[in-house]
């Protein structure tokens, strides 16, 4: 893994995306984090799973969030000050995440501006999409990420 | 806990308000979901938060999400089906949650439809709001959630 610098806030332009390394989400891992945050049959349990409206084992929207997260801390996007968000707009799981999924995620700039409010700072408008390894979205949102302006 | 019996989409009505049990945010829960998670420096160590936009050590957003989740799974918020969210239309995290919080979660039915491309279904538009003790929110999402309908 290599450590990028962080970016500031005058060095992005909307257009801009940032591709991240891939993380595969095994089974024991999906099960794992179910039964602490999550425990449906549905992300627990093959045979229950079956019967369900994810028609086998699924993991939880929420894991597939955190997941995305995880990728964000190592990927080239490093807005200075860290990944600090405000307000997601839209966030949607348009397929599940299944066992063996390699994920992977994409950060597009959408929008870039100075804060009024907070000197020294701005925000970056961005959509982030997680694709499994058929490269199909499993997980979509816009979000308002904070950064810091240079020399602020 | 008690186990409530699932509620089906005939059942549901605009208005109707449930409550969870609550759920204490310890220090080390909040390292150990950064360190898997969202490992940057104002989730992980007192001394670098303090000098961050958090001014003190904070909970990953994703991990107040997922403990929102698992306070749901134990409400007597239980729609026919399970807890099986479509999109969120949007998600705010107006204060951090810190170490020693007690969280607690509040559902309220928006609005009860029946699918017009799934027989047998309906949808609940849901405000998902979590608080900390001091009742302040912590968190907010308005969702879309699938429910069967009786005797589907």
């Amino acid at each position: 893994m290599t450590r990028q610098s962080e970016t500031f806030l005058e060095d992005f332009t909307p257009g801009q995306i940032f591709r991240s390394e891939r993380f595969v989400m095994t089974i024991e891992a999906i099960k794992a984090f179910a039964r602490e945050y999550d425990p449906q049959p549905f992300h627990l349990d093959e045979e229950a799973a079956r019967d369900s409206l994810f028609e086998g084992l699924a993991a939880s929207g929420w894991h597939t969030a955190a997941v995305t997260m995880k990728l964000l801390t190592t990927s080239p996007f490093r807005p200075a000050g860290g990944h600090v968000g405000g307000r997601l707009e839209e966030l949607r799981w348009p397929l599940p995440t299944r066992p063996g999924d390699e994920l992977r995620v994409e950060s597009e700039i959408l929008e870039v501006r100075a804060s009024e409010s907070r000197h020294g700072y701005g925000w970056l408008r961005v959509r982030t999409t997680t694709f499994n390894q058929a490269d199909e979205i499993v997980q979509t949102y816009v979000g308002n990420v904070i950064v810091r302006a240079r020399g602020a």
